[in-house]
């Protein structure tokens, strides 16, 4: 696997921009636009949350129906939910004025909002941008990273990964990118992520990829237990480099899925360790539990837990916090049997305090990524998540997102 | 109902003491005793966290077997949890040195522990002070705050409530001691509660109430979402009052699970006032939800929300977050029909922002009791639930628990 440019633009055949418009109050990039040259087979992972953003309604139902389009307008700073008929309404408003602009069926442009729910989006300053928006589309890597850009909500870093493999001697690149960075939570989170690829590949082959993707990669993000109302995952397959259709059960196959899984748990770990206020990535393992089950309410509880997050942010190796965690993880498990590791330090063995290195374990603590591991003992089912620390800062930023 | 003195002594027969052994590192009181002159009927309700201190293991298997004991010892500082089987030789050896020093068995002396996990109990200065300790029993008010005193942990205030009913010229006191105040969630928390009344109840009966009052009380209280391994409530009825036993369906008893009940309301509602770092008191309501499963789902989603409570500490009427907290619930209710009010003021409408004055409502989230109410419009179910808001204290207080 080698990486070129770095960008949403990097698989052939995708033209990417992002310009600020208006909905930021700040002038930072607010409005993104990625299109490939022609229709793509597409496929979606959407959060499971009751409530849906209206621009997520409608590409949900596009994306069903067609399992095709050409491109995805996203904006930030405004969630285009709850805000009753008018937010389908507006969606389907700006998808005709960026076809009418690109030159296609306003079924093919889908559409992505992220931000503060329940206020209108301004129609007036998306409308008017739009053709600036779709002049400046381009296939550089600048153009790929100003569509990162506009899609950032309280994200500090941008989060881009590109993977290119060879497949019978034709060259495939897939490219992705992801925001978070608050409201993550397994089965998606606060986050949109779009990814393409220039790769020849059926619609229901590319569903099977993605879901299988997802389900160890954004699945086991978890920032803050909560889980928003628009989140997306898109891919675009354009078909632009050209490779013949493999078969499912192919080696052909598995490289495409293992590359397309390295960009998302790539993309997934920059989530996790971007999270409002993070100061550190926090991975949590289990290993030898009862079933899979009872190993993923066991990392999804101590990942969820404010008082472990508390602790590693404090760098305090309170592993009394990990163990009731998993205590009440509704995971079936014998006390007597836990070993917890911070980093290669036991720090618990068979449910007991062990007497370890303090020095040592702080040293751990210390870094910018932590792993806990735990051993149940019990069978020999394995998983793992990611997460972030609780920082005084994710209250600062939370405690007045809206103003 | 009167209130006379409110300390856990004030009902007959009720002596306690509250000493510093020297487990708190300040010079805080971290011992209690609370002893009843006579066998008192016991019942009690515990974590259902699945490691569990041994203190309180001692306590369960005792009250199981006897439903009967004279009273009870607590330490603050230690949870005595996760230490192996010294565990529960440490509380048989200290419920045998107090049963010595006070002239009973030491099965009549139950033990509880609460504080930091997997370190041993410090035997020596426990063991030591024990004297001093049963000397210091008195029927006194001031005995009684000693006792609520060495309970807390990272409690700000102590929390007391008392009662006193008259029933057939009879007069029945009960009062009762709580701790809080992080790893508070349904299901009791880091929290231990010590009730104690001179009625004469059979324990099967007593039990009956216990469990009945908490279940929406103690039940409906969440601070951080994590549930400790000591959570404890136990209830001591000695029968000092001599009233005659009364009939569960009677108007007698009725009269006396309602003063139980509001006294674990008063308990409730302090401990999430009182939570880790909280700057105000969040009761969140729900009406007319699908079921009763539907009404709990809910509110436990906006109380356990990181997101709605830095809201409430931030004072953004930004609603949002609750319908977002509703929706990845695992309720069933329709997005188009939910109303949410802050305070008396309606923000959301059929699952739409309404117009309100933001003015009005930013008096109201100023205040340090905010109630938000959520109208499902679907069926008759109502639940209710306290939290607080998260702040910076929160995380002050938890990233640095051990040291």
């Amino acid at each position: 696997m080698e990486n070129k440019i770095n960008a949403i633009t990097s698989p052939k055949g995708f033209r990417a921009a992002g310009i600020h418009c208006g909905l930021k109050k700040t002038n930072d990039l607010d409005i993104a636009l990625i299109l490939s040259d022609v229709p793509a087979t597409v496929a979606g992972v959407y959060t499971q949350n009751l409530v849906k953003g209206h621009s997520l309604v409608r590409t949900i139902s596009l994306v069903k129906k067609n399992a095709s389009a050409k491109g995805v307008i996203i904006n930030s700073g405004n969630a285009n939910a709850c805000v009753g008929t008018i937010g389908l309404e507006d969606a389907n408003t700006i998808a005709e004025l960026v076809a009418a602009n690109v030159g296609c069926s306003s079924s093919d442009i889908l559409t992505c909002s992220t931000g503060v729910i329940g206020c209108r989006l301004d129609m007036e300053s998306i409308m008017s941008s739009i053709p600036t928006l779709t002049n400046a589309l381009d296939y550089t890597e600048e153009a790929g990273h100003n569509a990162m850009a506009a899609i950032m909500t309280t994200d500090l870093v941008p989060k881009e990964s590109t993977a290119t493999i060879e497949i019978g001697g034709t060259v495939i690149t897939i490219s992705a990118i992801a925001k978070g960075s608050g409201m993550i939570h397994p089965n998606l989170a606060t986050m949109i992520s779009i990814i393409t690829t220039d790769a020849n590949i059926p619609s229901d082959l590319l569903q099977t990829y993605l879901s299988r993707a997802v389900s160890h990669t954004f699945n086991r993000v978890s920032v803050d237990g909560d889980t928003s109302v628009c989140d997306t995952l898109l891919i675009f397959a354009n078909g632009a480099a050209n490779n013949d259709i493999w078969n499912e059960c192919s080696d052909e196959s598995q490289l495409f899925l293992s590359a397309l899984t390295d960009i998302c748990t790539d993309l997934s770990k920059m989530i996790a360790k971007d999270g409002e206020g993070a100061t550190k990535l926090i991975e949590v393992e289990v290993v030898n539990a009862s079933s899979e089950k009872d190993a993923y309410l066991s990392i999804l509880s101590v990942c969820r837990s404010p008082l472990c997050k508390t602790t590693i942010f404090g760098e305090d190796a309170n592993w009394g916090r990990v163990i009731t965690a998993l205590g009440y993880s509704g995971a079936y498990f014998d006390p007597e049997k836990i070993d917890i590791f911070f980093g290669n330090v036991q720090v618990c063995k068979n449910g007991c305090a062990v007497l370890f290195n303090e020095d040592l374990v702080k040293e751990i603590l210390m870094k910018d990524e932590i792993l806990i591991t735990i051993d149940c003992h019990m069978g020999c089912a394995y998983d793992r998540m990611w997460t972030c620390d609780f920082s005084y800062d994710y209250i600062k930023i939370n405690g007045s997102y809206r103003s």
